[in-house]
């Protein structure tokens, strides 16, 4: 008896890899301040939990494997609100983003196919392209000037014979780099004239700051046949715990693969899909509301990041989330230690070491990933943790 | 751009194959009775829907990627009060069984792998194992001797060196056999002899009528560490649209690779978990009465199905599925045309043809597999849409 290799070949995710190390810390009284994940403390708005309430005892059949149609009108009509054209045949749901991005890849990439994205990347595609025996092929973006997305000429040194799909997330998991509409242009050119499909993964498209205009690939002509729009209502209403998510595309093969996909696992959660078609009806105050707690957070972290000595960072555009080069050698061992072995009075930061967002781990080695999902208080609190951990990490190590 | 061979290579389900043709009927005002899909008419006991109504508002966090605490003690309580001793902590969540299988078999199978099983088998275990890539091998049950467990000599004819595991549905889907010690102990005596693991998918488990014993995979001793226990909430509370379910092993090194896996798709829906773990609550009393209401139904069936020229069937011992052979030359064809052509007073009966749940689709072409799920008045009414249909279906081929 053997655990297969495409089991053994899936790494742990970057994002929770020290997660068995912050329970010991936290066994042993510690009081750790999350900033490694995206998961917002934000409150999903009430909607979500009274549509429980509303809902009729009795009999629960398995959905319809496509998603009920009250959360594909739901999904469709806010994409119309905002000028991407999907009727809800379009559409079909699914049980999070993270189902969305499998089922994707499944449908368009076969063993030892390869799939390109932007380096750093969101490290979970990994595990789904290991699982499958999809390999990742990445263009560089740099921390120096917001992670814009490269000239095609760079972009298109990642193409091979085996490249079947690129996938952008935008605005970006983990660098809170949001794209204009040239660099989508760029992405949409090397897809046409290489025959690719565009995997877009847009879970972050209310979070925008600084009053930026965010441009969907859905909004893009000329694409519509190879458009793959993945999409959660986990960070658009907070709402993670409840595992929905939605694909989009107007490809009709493409469709009938996600048929079989989702036939093939029955259904998603009938109520939780009932409470997402419910989130669906917030209106763009909320939207706004949000958005505000947001940009502020991400000055707050920006500011304070900055205030801290040998720190380099860029302001994210979007997203949640930072990506500080700190003055350390290996962010993983600092990241370690400021679990095992640091506090300020009682208290310690948990933060997502850089190395596992990129394809080749050294790129990020000085670098990790924070998400601004607390308040500015504990923001505040967190950056202060981090500014006094340095110092005494990089004076023991001295 | 095209879509990957290992989607294309998936065929679509025997069980909703025909539900296109059942939508164009239901569109042209046909009433139809489902005895094509296991989704229970039967309600789920109260507690779930009262478990929603008393969750706190606010955050709504990914829940651990290995499930709850309070489920996991909960299905452990459940299993230790059956004489299957797991812990929690032997036991991870999934969405469903669907999901259950499909870890399992990513976790023990490699590409071109093999998995064995019995002959005919749930139709859905072939998606998942094409999706993968994995293979196939049977062997053959018979209706004659109500789809028994056979000798030793035959289970082994089926292995080979690419085979990892065995696969068994007990109480079993699609034919409603129940397997006795002496068979439970030949499938062991096979997976010890040959290395393999033993997946058991016991979901039917409370489903057991005439007061026969169920014995589990996980009551039996000497395959602990070869053990995966696949179970799942959809039929033991009639909760299909909840998708919890649960995959228990002591193997370390395969729960080193559910960690992999879970964490990969992030947490199963939080709200829904909780509901979980309350119906975990349920006492005896709740399983005898809905088993009651089940053998009821399987009475009726059956002896409606015994009083139609020309069908052969089995009494079935457990689960809720009945497999008769048909009068016809096609069952596929019947089905379609039960749909397509043939109502009584605008009624009529879709039932799931049995070619897609045999490994050689010849071998099931005339029978068809009935979930009793309706209740017993409408069991009857189906039973004469069955009848009539069959005399009109075949006076018109003569």
């Amino acid at each position: 008896m053997k655990i297969s290799q495409r089991v053994q070949r899936v790494e742990y995710s970057a994002i929770r890899k020290l997660t068995p190390v912050a329970k010991k810390a936290e066994e042993n009284g510690k009081k750790i301040y999350h900033l490694n994940i995206g998961a917002p403390d934000i409150e999903v708005p009430d909607i979500y939990f009274e549509s429980f309430k509303n809902v009729k005892k009795g009999a629960l059949p398995y959905a319809p494997s496509e998603g009920i149609k009250e959360l594909r009108n739901a999904v469709s009509k806010y994409y119309n609100d905002r000028n991407i054209k999907y009727s809800p045949e379009d559409i079909i749901i699914t049980s999070g983003a993270s189902e969305a991005i499998l089922f994707a890849v499944e449908a368009v990439a076969d063993y030892d196919d390869e799939i390109i994205t932007t380096d750093p990347f969101y490290t979970n595609y990994n595990t789904v392209f290991q699982q499958l025996n999809v390999n990742i092929e990445t263009f560089k973006t740099s921390p120096k000037d917001g992670f814009k997305i490269p000239d095609k000429e760079t972009i298109e040194k990642s193409v091979t014979d085996k490249s079947v799909a690129i996938l952008i997330s935008n605005p970006t998991n983990p660098t809170g780099a949001m794209y204009s509409r040239e660099e989508l242009d760029r992405i949409c050119e090397v897809a046409i004239e290489n025959n690719l499909f565009i995997i877009a993964d847009e879970v972050y498209r209310e979070f925008i700051y600084d009053g930026n205009e965010f441009i969907s690939f859905g909004e893009l002509e000329g694409i519509e046949d190879r458009l793959i729009l993945v999409d959660s209502i986990s960070k658009r209403f907070a709402a993670c715990g409840a595992r929905i998510g939605s694909i989009a595309s107007k490809n009709k093969e493409f469709m009938a693969a996600m048929d079989k996909l989702t036939t093939s696992r029955l259904a998603v959660a009938t109520l939780e899909q009932i409470a997402a078609s419910k989130l669906y009806e917030e209106t763009d105050s909320y939207f706004k509301r949000v958005n505000e707690e947001y940009k502020s957070r991400r000055d707050t972290i920006y500011e304070e990041l900055n205030k801290i000595p040998g720190v380099q960072v860029e302001k994210p555009k979007g997203a949640f989330y930072i990506m500080p080069t700190l003055p350390v050698k290996d962010s993983e061992d600092f990241a370690k230690w400021l679990l095992e072995s640091f506090d300020i009075d009682g208290e310690t930061l948990m933060v997502a070491p850089a190395s596992g967002f990129f394809k080749n781990p050294e790129d990020g080695k000085n670098m990790v990933r924070l998400a601004f999902v607390l308040d500015n208080d504990k923001i505040k609190k967190c950056m202060r943790i981090l500014r006094e951990g340095l110092k005494e990490y990089n004076s023991r190590n001295e």
